[in-house]
């Protein structure tokens, strides 16, 4: 088979650039992924597949960055949208949607009482870092050294057009040392509003990490003995872990969580849940945008959730993303190449070991993409309900042959 | 005719009440509106009407705060947001529709060569002051006091969650005052990003005031004489003024602007374009989120464009909103009562002169819903193609009745 080219993907870049600044921004820009061996472009999806504007079709391991969690063009989902679409998405109120999707998610979701909707992931951690600081009047926040919240100013996940005043009152601990967050406690004892979490550690460019045993009860402790609260940022895990939100799979509690992406297969929408203490914070912090009642979105929500109930969509992911898992670890070891697999089965990540430069992970994932599957060489993956063991077995044999050009070029 | 309740309004925001903060909260909030003699759900649009959750049936005149701007589920962009839904919407890379939708808005808004997509009006806004802040490597902001800009704390839209630091580089001059402007730049010299402002003075409670005439070019000067970046939100007037921008219509060229609401009929969406020498600088600034490469709502936005052409729209709702304005004044005059009708026809609004405290505005609003025709008492209204002469008649005539009835009540 010839491999893929991305002749249409680059001649439709060059255009972008001339239009877009850097032509494709963010994290989907391709020099995040490998450039000259990845499509920039898609065209169309199903299921676990897309095709770029090239026409190549892909096995997908990303799901457009998480939100993907049934399928593309989910047809459930995308029926219930649809009801919603005829009758009617945006008005000068919100709809009977928004009153079922907030009862939904506090019927689902542990130990959280209210809810409120949005658009973006970062409009809900920041939403939460004001409830915290309006609830505590105090001004820190804690959140952990490498950990993505979003696009926000205080996020501090840039550089450019940020001002230190965007950032003075935010902190940083490493991933799995309470001690190191308690120190900071300590130091700005009585002025601090928030620690942030993400319910495990997946930085880009390394390795996911899940938490220590006694992490989530440490920081949980803490909080609580300093009248801190404890919001968990679940964007990125929320609803592939468990239905129950990712704190109720790591067994613990926190004040605040955030769902954005996978809590309606696509469609825009995000969500901050909390515990009733925080309610009237809550209440007293003006939270808007234009869209926030979009009712669309929200019956897309409604209907993603009752999927991923009724097909036992987190246990099929966890079976699947194992077999990949497994299946990597063994090819590789198979060809005498060493692999770190990271992450829970549903969040896979692989790196080549003892390697800092990325150089192998690059050519494995542009040879992947080559082929006809989606492995990124810096972000973590996520699996989808769509994945059959066909999918993973047909994926598994293009890693293989990838891995003997790593081999072939890298050496051990 | 029987005057309309909102029994089935009022329960659901009871159910609300239990699991959201406020029951709806934000720019929605009934205590926003008219409490009790307001719909506070709504059920489903065509054209310029809406039905609420107890099936009454509205016309309106406030298009979703902004975004309905042809009509409420206009078939032709529904229909093309559908193609595009079929193919898919979200991604791991976007679509040729985002290139497709920039090289559309660039060759549509006047002096602009670069565009980039979000979600929300605020993304871009305060996108704007960070590519500012990047391109003159410079930390103040100067706003209108009053103006509305968004949620994110910079804007100040509220007052719970926020801390000083927030805004500790955000001055204010008032509206059509270029020289309180010109001596913040002297006070803070070489430390000025950026000057934002709308394209008409539009705060809530309060009259319109469309822009002096010497305004926006005593900012430019100042902007060019000091190396400062003038921003528009053209947020809530884009493309209800003039299909180049409403800078466009007032005659200046800001260095960037922000459009969202009415860009795409209601579907999520927002843009910031700018000039090539910010080009750079705007690549540098980290912007993006899970649903930035949506292209649904792309798709939607290019056929909103297109038929806002195509029909004439603009000229057209120019004239209905002419019609409004025109009618509302000579009735209440013939009733004996002063009103200030203020802003230009197709963002109109009108209030009672002579009180500060809006009961007679309260009053006319609520009357005004029961009878079904939502004028809204706070906020400025928007006019959408799928008024016709016929419905501002019918709008007319309840106007008359409610002026009655504030006359019976109030007086003069």
């Amino acid at each position: 088979m010839a491999l893929y080219s991305f002749d249409k993907s680059l001649a439709l870049f060059e255009r972008a650039c001339r239009v877009i600044p850097s032509g494709i921004p963010g994290h989907t820009s391709p020099a995040f992924n490998v450039p000259g061996s990845f499509p920039y472009f898609a065209q169309s999806g199903k299921g676990c597949r897309y095709k770029d504007v090239d026409g190549n079709e892909y096995i997908d391991f990303m799901a457009a960055y998480g939100p993907i969690v049934l399928g593309y063009n989910d047809p459930v989902v995308d029926a219930a949208a649809q009801r919603q679409r005829e009758a009617g998405g945006l008005f000068n109120h919100p709809t009977e949607r928004s009153v079922e999707l907030a009862e939904r998610l506090l019927s689902l979701v542990s130990d959280m009482q209210w809810a409120v909707f949005a658009r973006n992931g970062s409009d809900v951690t920041s939403y939460a870092i004001s409830v915290a600081r309006e609830h505590t009047q105090r001004r820190k926040v804690l959140m952990v050294e490498g950990a993505y919240h979003g696009v926000q100013a205080w996020c501090r996940s840039g550089t450019g057009g940020l001002i230190p005043e965007d950032y003075e009152h935010v902190h940083t601990f490493h991933w799995n040392d309470a001690t190191e967050a308690l120190d900071l406690v300590k130091r700005y004892k009585d002025d601090v509003a928030c620690i942030i979490v993400t319910p495990f550690h997946h930085p880009a460019f390394g390795d996911q990490v899940l938490p220590a045993p006694s992490f989530f009860a440490d920081l949980r402790r803490i909080c609580d003995e300093n009248g801190i609260v404890l919001a968990l940022d679940d964007v990125r895990a929320g609803f592939r872990l468990s239905m129950h939100g990712s704190h109720a799979y790591f067994g613990f509690s926190p004040d605040l969580t955030c769902f954005s992406k996978a809590i309606a297969n696509g469609y825009t929408l995000s969500a901050c849940l909390g515990k009733a203490a925080l309610k009237a914070a809550a209440s007293r912090v003006f939270f808007t945008g234009s869209f926030f009642g979009g009712a669309v979105e929200m019956a897309a929500a409604l209907a993603t959730l009752d999927e991923l109930e009724r097909r036992d969509a987190i246990a099929h992911m966890m079976k699947m993303g194992t077999m990949l898992q497994d299946g990597l670890k063994e090819l590789a070891r198979a060809r005498g190449l060493e692999v770190v697999v990271s992450g829970p089965p549903t969040i896979p990540y692989m790196r080549f070991a003892n390697e800092t430069n990325f150089r192998r992970m690059q050519r494995f994932s542009g040879e992947a993409a080559r082929r006809g599957v989606i492995f990124h060489p810096h972000h973590n993956w996520f699996m989808m309900e769509a994945h059959k063991e066909e999918d993973i077995r047909q994926a598994l044999d293009v890693a293989d042959k990838c891995f003997e050009v790593v081999k072939k070029e890298f050496g051990g």
